[in-house]
């Protein structure tokens, strides 16, 4: 699938081009709530940070562009969608963890409270 | 040192506390380059990403707000100024390192090219 032309690279900096990516305030809380089992757009715009719909219909589509996710529908008769990582996607769960760690250590207040909806991330 | 203002928490979750901080396009470049061993203005400005100096600036000073950075004059007599991490910004090692190898993994064309300077961060 062809990559977004908007999104031109800095860089060959693997650090550079990853952030050329996901280097924003809310696609990796997409990639969060995916982690937690969240399937659904309706489940996405329900987070407690409220992602605005433009933006979030805007990162999916960014991010089924470069094969982090997937869609696919609920159900064979459904025209509901549900999105899924790819291996891609999975390969981001170190990074989560990191940030998470680095979160929960340094900055007061957060809290590490979020459920996984199911195991099979 | 109080914080940003303009900088407000969107949850309790610490995966969106660290992106409030540093979820954007430049923040963690320059974070990558003091880890690099650069420390000064003008050093930043020369990597290959082209980080525009207004940019710069504004992400120097809230990683300064943060206490993620510190800065302090080049000699005692000197009016320039280099910066360094903190512990809290040297505790940042393990996420760009994750960044660094999902880059490396995922995306073709991204090279571990990267030099440290010296070997004190």
């Amino acid at each position: 699938m062809a990559k977004d032309e908007s999104v031109t690279r800095r860089s060959p900096c693997p650090v550079s081009c990853t952030l050329d990516i996901l280097g924003d305030r809310w696609t990796l809380l997409v990639i969060r709530d995916l982690m937690l089992g969240r399937s659904r757009y309706k489940e996405f715009c329900a987070s407690p940070e409220g992602i605005p719909t433009n933006i979030l219909a805007e990162r999916l589509e960014r991010l089924l562009q470069y094969e982090i996710i997937e869609k696919a529908p609920v159900s064979p008769e459904s025209k509901r969608m549900a999105y899924h990582l790819t291996p891609k996607g999975k390969a981001l769960k170190p990074l989560l963890v990191e940030i998470t760690k680095w979160g929960l250590q340094w900055e007061e207040g957060t809290e590490a409270r979020m459920q996984k909806k199911n195991t099979d991330t």
